[in-house]
C-alpha cells in the first residue's frame, strides 16, 4: 500500500485516550465546540437524564471533520505540498476537502458518479478535485488503490486509521467535560471511527461510563462481530441509515470496540425513523438517519436505564430534506 | 372589559425595564435559557458576527411562554381557582395551557375549528379545555368576551398587556447577558409583545443597541404605523408568517414600539421562505416561517451592518414539516 498513513497491524491498540487529548489540541478554534441538546419531553419519555452531543451543528453538518483535520494536519511538509486523496460518497467526503482547504493541503476525493448533486456541490465547493467512479464498474478501494500509487497520494481513510480515531474521539471528550460523567454514553457505530474513539474518551474520562454501540439491524456486522469476536461483514445493507452501510469494522477500529466498547445493539428501521422524528418534531434540530440511531435505542426500549444520565452523539444532519419528508410518512399516520 | 388584566389606557408606557427583571426572576427555572446559535457561513454571507437566539428551543416551541408564565404567575388566588381565558391558533395556546398546567390554574383557549390538528392535540394534552369556534361565524375577541363575562374569566391576550410584554422581553436579556453589548438586535413583529419587550431589554442593556423589527411586507401594518405615528391595520394577510397576521399593534404595544425601536422593515415572502430555508439546510434547526423573518432582513440585504455584532431573535419552530417542505420547493429550484 502506498500510504505512509497505513494503520497498525491487526490486533494491537492503535489509538490511546492520549492520541485523543493531542488530537483535541488540535483541534481547539478550528472545530465548533457543539452544543449538548436536552428536552423535558425526552426525559419524561425515558425516565432518564438525556444529553445529546450535536455534532449535526458541526462544520460541514457531521463530525466528521474532526478526524480528517486531526490526520491532515499531522502530515509532513512534502505530503501536505502533494495532497491527499479519500473516498466517500458522504460526510468524510466533505470534511476532507474542508480540512485540505484550511490547512492548504490539495485535497482529491473518489466520489460515485451517483452520489446527491448538493453533496457533490459542497465537496467541490470546499476546492476539492473530484474523480467520479461507476459503483458497477469498480470499486472505490480499488479505485483509490490505483490512484494513490500513480500519484503518490496517502490515503485518508474514512474511519479505519489511528489519527482518525483520535480526532473522533473529541466530540465524546467535549460531552463528559460539559456533563460531567455519565452512567451510560450511545454512539452510532459505521465503521467504528467515532465509537472507539468515544469509547477511549469515556474510559479516561467517566471509567464507569457503559460505552453501546448502536447499528441498523439491516447492516447488523459490528454487532454480530462485537459478540462472536471475529469480524463479520455485510454487502450493500438495505438501511436508511447510509452512514452506517459500512461493510465492515476495520483492523484499527474492531480491536478497539472489542477492548473498550461494553456492548453493541441494533435498531430496526422503523425505530431510526421514529427516533428521527423525534428530533425534526419535537427537539427542533435537524438530524440524519444515521445520526438518529443512538436515540432509537433508547426510545425504543432496545436500551433502558431508568434514573440514569445518558450520553447520546448525534453524527450529523446531512440530509436532503424532502427525503427525510417520505421517511416521516410513514411515521406520523402510525 | 371583564378582564381584571385589562391594560394602561392609550399613550402611556405600560412596561419598563424593571418589569421584564421582575418577570426574568419569575421565569428562573421554569423556562429554558436557550442556546445562542453562530455559524461561520453566516458570518462569512454578512460580514458581520451574527448571534442567534433560538426560542424555537424553548419549552412548546416558542417564546410564548415566557408571556404567558408572567401572566399567569401574577394572578390573585382567587383568580387562579376560577381560572383564565384565552384565543389563538397558534403558539400562545400552547403556552397558555402550559403556564396553567404548571400553575394549576384551569385554562380554557378559544380556538378556529380550522386549527392545525396538532396544535389542537398539543393544546389538549396540556389539559386545557378547547373552545372551538367558526372563523365565518364570529369574531374570536367577541366570542372571549362573551365567554368572558359568562364565567368571570380574565382573558390572557396573546401580546397586549404589560405582563405579556414584560415575559417576552426575557429573551433578549438572556441574550445579551450571553453575547454581551451588540450593534443591532432584529426582531420579528407581529402584535409587537416580543418586539417591544425585546426593545425594553436593549435600552436597558446595551443602549447604543439599534432594535429594528421585522415584518412580512403582505403584512406591513406595525411598519406603516411606526413610519406615520398613526395605527394600521390588515385583514387577513396572506403570508406564511402565520406570527404575524395580527391586524396590527395593541395599545399597549404600539407605544412601546413607537418610543423604544429604532426602525421597522418588511420583507418579501421570498426572502422568508430563503431565511428558514438557510436555518433549516446550513444551521441544521427547524425554524418557522415567523421564525425566520429577522434573519430574512438580514440575508436578502433590507438591513445591512457590515462588522457589526448582530442579534436575530429566532422566535419559533412550530411548522408542520410537510407544509415547510413545500415552502422550500420554490427555493430548491431556483
Amino acid at each position: 500500500m502506498a500510504s505512509p498513513l497505513a494503520s497498525e497491524p491487526h490486533g494491537t491498540l492503535a489509538a490511546s485516550y492520549d492520541d485523543v487529548a493531542a488530537a483535541a489540541a488540535r483541534l481547539d478554534g478550528i472545530v465548533n465546540r457543539t452544543p449538548v441538546l436536552t428536552s423535558r419531553t425526552l426525559d419524561a419519555r425515558t425516565g432518564a437524564s438525556v444529553f445529546c452531543k450535536a455534532e449535526n451543528f458541526q462544520r460541514t453538518g457531521a463530525f466528521k471533520i474532526r478526524g480528517a483535520y486531526n490526520a491532515l494536519s499531522q502530515l509532513t511538509p512534502a505530503q501536505r505540498k502533494r495532497g491527499v486523496l479519500t473516498y466517500s460518497s458522504g460526510n468524510h467526503a466533505q470534511a476532507v476537502a474542508l480540512a485540505g482547504r484550511l490547512l492548504d493541503i490539495p485535497a482529491t476525493i473518489i466520489m460515485p458518479t451517483d452520489a446527491p448533486a448538493v453533496k457533490l456541490a459542497a465537496t467541490r465547493g470546499y476546492g476539492a478535485e473530484i474523480i467520479p467512479y461507476d459503483r458497477e464498474e469498480t470499486t472505490r478501494e480499488a479505485l483509490a488503490q490505483r490512484i494513490a500509487e500513480e500519484r503518490g497520494l496517502p490515503i485518508i481513510p474514512p474511519y479505519d486509521h489511528p489519527h482518525i480515531v483520535a480526532g473522533q474521539g473529541t466530540a465524546a471528550r467535549e460531552l463528559f467535560e460539559e456533563t460531567g460523567p455519565l452512567d451510560l454514553l450511545l454512539v452510532c457505530c459505521g465503521g467504528g471511527g467515532l465509537l472507539s474513539g468515544s469509547a477511549l474518551s469515556a474510559k479516561a474520562l467517566a471509567p464507569a461510563c457503559r460505552v453501546v454501540g448502536v447499528e441498523p439491524a439491516q447492516a447488523d456486522d459490528a454487532t454480530r462481530s462485537f459478540h462472536t469476536g471475529r469480524l463479520h461483514t455485510v454487502h450493500n445493507p438495505d438501511t436508511i441509515a447510509d452512514g452506517a452501510r459500512t461493510p465492515s469494522l476495520g483492523t484499527v477500529t474492531f480491536p478497539l470496540v472489542l477492548h473498550y466498547v461494553d456492548d453493541m445493539v441494533a435498531v430496526s428501521e422503523e425505530a431510526i425513523r421514529r427516533a428521527m422524528f423525534f428530533f425534526w418534531q419535537r427537539m427542533k434540530v435537524i438530524v440524519e438517519p444515521t445520526g438518529a440511531l443512538a436515540l432509537a435505542a433508547l426510545l425504543d426500549g432496545v436500551v433502558s436505564a431508568p434514573g440514569a444520565r445518558i450520553g447520546v452523539l448525534i453524527s450529523g444532519g446531512n440530509v436532503d430534506l424532502r427525503y427525510a419528508l417520505r421517511l416521516f410518512e410513514a411515521v406520523e399516520t402510525s
